[in-house]
């Protein structure tokens, strides 16, 4: 049987050796398993970045195992899991610590899920600041395999995975107030906002709408794309992942905008 | 039959899903296909960087499909295409921005063009702002498996490919004026300037050369490597993808000579 | 004979297409040998944080050829080599600068070496500046593929490879003088020394410590991990390279408290 493919995310970055550790892991374990990096430049502890780049991909990865680590507490009581998913029979691997959360609730929930820091597949000395290389990478490599889910670890309930706190979103009569959830590698700042939770009545697309940030109030057109409005102007979006954002064609709308994570955004037909 | 090899060069960096995400679609398509990334780090929509980049690995790089996408103008009318060249069967795909063709050329120019932007081969839901996940990543993985162009869009005319506007050096009695292209990792800036543009009477290896930068005059070497001049002492060398460049031994010349990508440099003999 | 894996770590960063192309020669001459990045973020001509990131790898690495390459003296005198080790019959590729000293040892040390600048297996033309492509990667994929070390290039003394000077600890009685080799991508700076270096009179995990860095005297605890003390407070620990490390929980030790490379800690009971 082929072993199945392993996407990998984690905030070890690209100055070290961390991540490239971690893969030759895998390769020792499961050598013929493809193994696809989905990105190791989450900053540093970052767990909601993680989180939210990791479930932006899901829908898009190959059914397999989905390894993800960003791991500030590490060394700590925090659990280390691997959960499967009711679609495709995935299977998450990483730390308890909310980072699986949003992956898993877009995969379907969680079906069965194990406490991997004893599993029998750890590695024979675990640093305590390295779970990726000694314990996450070598469980998901045995399940790539095809080892069931009950021999990676202790079973725990399902229900009691960490959860992560995201800020949501307000709706009254003519506005929305929304939040920056992050901003991606353009300065581009994704809402917690998706177009199908505004009303149409409130705002089209086309539309010129008024972002409330702080004291500020900016016009921008509610646009298909960046190149809709001027280089340099602002525009409302519906990125990628799905959700609202805000960009500045051709520019940084953070940077340009001057706004920040968690920050609200007012939003209005203008 | 084995699928070809995808090379893939993007701007989407190392922070977010997205390089990875393509990555994924692909192995969807056609798991069997190896693909090599060149670069992610190209930077936000800077075409002509991601243009000469493609173009300096194309040498070296194996037959078979050659993604590229920096696509600034996704989501307007820019086309997008799937490009057959004349040297090895290769195909490029990516944005019809100029990002395409200095590689195009150096590969023998183009026989046989496509539209692709409605391929029947794209996502079912494409978004506005990633057709890199949508559009260009499922095409080319299709074409990766051997489908043939036709089959992937609609048929265009080849010579109407956009070209980049890039600078050009002029030649004078007794000295050359160049332009600075970009800058690479190291700090080095590769000039629009082969060895064999300058007359072998004005300028020779091993010659000390006066270059002119705006208002100032710097002394260098015309050096075949870094530490034949002393750490610290700037340099014009051939650089690896055969361009004359300018660097400083050990240092940044970028930043120490204060040069700016399309500055001139007017070189003489000293 | 299936091809043995290669690791390939370098400074060519994430820009340019320098460690892409190294990659395409490589799927050229050896297209079914894994290839597995360690990193190629290592900073520009920084020889001494590639062989110390190399070194941490090494034990992790499946047995085959580790090609690495930082190589400030590219186009000098410098020898380009191959060595084989005593464990796993394991062969290193790279520059003879000092940067494959630290894993050559780690691997038992060099049993046979050979000089590869003018191997039949480099490139028709070598460019002066660029050897990882047109030297290295295709002497590490022929190595890869099982060609004998000693048709790879000329026979040379092993004991007369390059050595990399780095500090050495000292011992006093109520205290150890430890230096800074480097800074992680979390801001922890890795010590020259380890934890079986100190008696455990003089220190025990779970201590309080003194750091002495420069006039300033900082305490920290001697924990096992990073959350065994409050955000933002300095602890001492094992690092995932069995080196002690300072860290800052959830902070960056090296900005923090102002820590250099090769900056003097003293270490004693507080």
């Amino acid at each position: 049987v082929a072993p199945r493919p392993i996407t990998f995310l984690s905030d070890y970055g690209y100055e070290d050796e961390f991540a490239g550790v971690c893969r030759a892991v895998i390769a020792g374990v499961a050598p013929e398993a493809p193994v696809i990096d989905i990105t190791h430049g989450i900053a540093p502890g970052d767990i909601r970045r993680g989180a939210l780049v990791l479930a932006n991909a899901t829908p898009f990865l190959p059914a397999g195992v989905h390894l993800a680590v960003v791991d500030p507490g590490v060394g700590t009581e925090r659990r280390a899991v691997a959960v499967r998913v009711a679609r495709g029979g995935r299977i998450l691997v990483g730390p308890d610590n909310g980072l699986l959360g949003q992956a898993i609730e877009r995969l379907g929930g969680p079906l069965e899920a194990v406490e991997v820091s004893r599993s029998r597949f750890v590695a024979k000395h675990v640093s305590a600041t390295f779970h990726g290389r000694d314990v996450f990478a070598p469980v998901a490599a045995h399940l790539a395999l095809g080892t069931p889910l009950a021999q990676a670890g202790e079973k725990l309930d399902a229900r009691s995975l960490a959860t992560l706190p995201l800020p949501e979103p307000s709706y009254h009569g003519d506005h929305v107030v929304a939040h920056v959830l992050y901003f991606d590698r353009f300065g581009n700042a994704s809402l917690d906002l998706r177009p199908s939770d505004v009303s149409p009545g409130l705002l089209s697309r086309g539309d010129q709408v008024e972002l409330g940030l702080g004291a500020r109030r900016v016009r921008a057109r509610f646009a298909r794309s960046f190149a809709e409005v001027p280089p340099g102007e602002p525009l409302l979006f519906e990125d990628a992942s799905g959700r609202l954002a805000i960009a500045v064609n051709r520019g940084r709308a953070g940077e340009e905008l001057d706004l920040r994570v968690d920050g609200e955004v007012v939003i209005q037909p203008a």
